[in-house]
């Protein structure tokens, strides 16, 4: 369910026209000419820039004359948070908010906006950088579910809390390190819950922005559990709290 | 992490000397001399046979002789169901189990284990039939857990369900349909917590054998969660239960 955009022209008019563009992939070793200001334009963008070896960007070639550029366009559309929050005022509901700070897999990316889709989220905002994004994987992983939850790619997470913090919405971390446990939360008003990855967590600067860090209660011997569980678990109280 | 066992004799001691066998494979049309001994002796034991064609066993084989059949073993050792309740027995807890049946994905079985380990669940069930099993892929879903976490593999769930209850184990079946809401179960005493595939849920058999069928509340447009991140909020409710 993607599509790609190649040649030097077709890649320039789709960045003009503001099309979605997942990757741009770029040929290895002297970027000149045109390719100059197509990665230019999409830096400026914040769109995720490969360079790779000639040879691979014959490989995947459709039209055989790439010219050194492909885009990868995602037919999945992406959502803007504003629609995230629309959503929830047309639902006359607190808005509650699952957002991703570089969950990689594509499979945890669509099994989390499935969760979010039954706990009723209103949507899910995930960084443009460091992250699975819409795609086919992703889109059969979420079950149908990305058809329904909005997903919304910003450029940083930090700053899109603090304009959700103006918006009184209340930002909960992930954190195994958390100082308080997922169940003795409130989760009343709005609320986002900040999901890191299984590797890392949380990045720092976005942690230092939570308002609380929950933790889940682990018994064994491992001490973390898969993203799409974790988050799972944490949606599950909050939706318990929120609806029930 | 798993070896392959090529050749008549050399399957045929594995059999005897009990080996665990994931899967035998075994080459289409004419299964004529030894070769009938071992898919006798390899049912008797209830282990998969896969019937390919001689192609296929051609690019499977390592030594180049494998005379129609080869059997994939296991290098993770599977646990009795004696062995989870001994676990439970020395910690002097009341028996926590997890059953799964039909879990055919190896990264859900590995995510299973692992948050089974989190949760403090004794040992994981699974069928010797239509089920993932302990491998490479599972093992690094589970992120170890499976160091730790016994797993059985067993004939007949059914028939293990009425052993367990004779243990004093209580047995729950995830079903969205199911009469009662997840967190209004009690959990106390011993547990075994059944979960499906997603595809098609517990199987009439095995459900009409539980105690209680207990479902997760859904909200959204999906009405179904990743098998593996409802096994967690499940597990993650008797958790709390019991050890909190």
């Amino acid at each position: 369910m993607s599509g790609r955009i190649e040649g030097r022209n077709p890649v320039l008019e789709a960045l003009k026209a503001n099309r979605e563009i997942d990757k741009l992939f770029i040929k290895k070793g002297g970027i000149e000419g045109s390719l100059k200001k197509i990665v230019h334009e999409a830096k400026r963008r914040g769109i995720v820039i490969k360079e790779v070896e000639k040879k691979r960007l014959d490989e995947m070639s459709q039209t055989g004359s790439h010219q050194g550029v492909i885009a990868m366009i995602s037919e999945y559309k992406y959502a803007q948070v504003r629609d995230i929050l629309d959503r929830a005022r047309e639902k006359n509901e607190d808005p509650f908010i699952i957002m991703l700070d570089k969950i990689t897999d594509n499979h945890n990316l669509g099994s989390i906006i499935r969760t979010a889709n039954v706990m009723g989220a209103h949507g899910v905002i995930i960084p443009k950088h460091e992250s699975a994004s819409l795609g086919a994987v992703s889109a059969k992983a979420s079950a149908g579910a990305v058809e329904f939850t909005p997903v919304a790619k910003v450029g940083n997470l930090s700053k899109e809390i603090d304009n959700l913090k103006k918006e009184g919405i209340w930002v909960y971390g992930a954190d195994m390190d958390g100082d308080r446990l997922v169940y003795d939360a409130d989760f009343s008003g709005g609320v986002c819950l900040v999901i890191g990855s299984e590797g890392e967590g949380i990045s720092r600067l976005v942690k230092e922005k939570c308002d609380f860090l929950l933790k889940i209660p682990m018994r064994g011997e491992i001490n973390s559990l898969n993203a799409s569980v974790a988050a799972g678990i944490m949606m599950y109280e909050v939706a318990k709290k929120k609806f029930l």
